[in-house]
């Protein structure tokens, strides 16, 4: 049961957005901006970085309902998600992500262990200034709203096909919702 | 040294919020409505939890600038955000403001800690479900504030008078700047 009186039946993030629509204005802009504005790095690689994060947290909901909307990018891809989430360095996918996703470990846990051959690493690999900076600012944001979901007892619930709904509006309408 | 490319002499989150408009907008309004927005929670109140977390976190930057903030809400009294930041618990500040600063830390290391009982603490000090909500928001935005200073590895000048100026401004004319 979640820890004050949240709205009913909504799931994780939606119920403390729901009860105070003066911080999820700001909420939903970042994680709009940051997950399906435009951006060098696909939209795919965007969600993989906060379902990475999410799972790193610990955080059934995010990782969930953000595996779904990475898949989504993916033409439901779910595989791909979760072997960039459960092993990157051994994933099918660039080298480019596999050193964002190493930075985003990083910011995670103790975000000063960051070191400047991290950096050099995700550069050699083709990543901008902006790319490197919006990996680590996807990656600070899931601690956010990871802790968010979590601090407050949010109900996360279990059927799969919810998240799978859930991914499929966030990848395709955004976060756009959680403005009003 | 920056892991990026920051515009020179912008101390802490204030390079990258200089480097990145589009992602300083939400960033900024939601600082200005958590820490001095219309609430119950005194603005001293709410920048003293951002300092305590940030203290936590071993944001140097965020620590400094958000304990100068809190202590210019309180007239310069630095003597009375120390404290709360130190030894909370052995503190001259509300048994309101000490259940919250309980949360608050747990929310800062495993957000699901969290415990039905912390929650009935606060309330029975007189929280309401609204200031519950902001605490624990201000406490995993912090999360997010502090790894996003740490994690690009921006400058954290040593100068204590420049936090207090810093300080002044943030608690009498607010984050608005950020926005623009």
């Amino acid at each position: 049961m979640p820890h004050i009186r949240l709205p009913d039946h909504l799931p994780g993030i939606t119920g403390p957005l729901a009860f105070r629509p003066e911080t999820a204005k700001p909420l939903g802009e970042l994680a709009e901006f940051l997950l399906r504005g435009p951006n060098t790095l696909t939209s795919a690689e965007r969600e993989t970085i906060a379902a990475f994060v999410s799972n790193l947290n610990e955080c059934r909901f995010c990782h969930a309902s953000h595996r779904a909307a990475a898949a989504h990018h993916m033409d439901g891809d779910y595989a791909a998600v979760d072997a960039a989430i459960c092993d990157y360095r051994g994933a099918p996918i660039s080298e480019k992500l596999k050193a964002l996703l190493a930075i985003a470990a990083k910011v995670a846990g103790d975000a000063r262990q960051v070191t400047a051959a991290d950096v050099d690493e995700a550069r050699r690999h083709g990543a901008t200034d902006t790319e490197i900076h919006d990996a680590v600012l996807i990656a600070a944001a899931f601690c956010m709203y990871n802790r968010y979901v979590d601090g407050l007892a949010t109900w996360t619930p279990n059927d799969p096909g919810l998240y799978d709904q859930m991914g499929r509006r966030l990848a395709h309408e955004g976060y756009a919702g959680s403005r009003d």
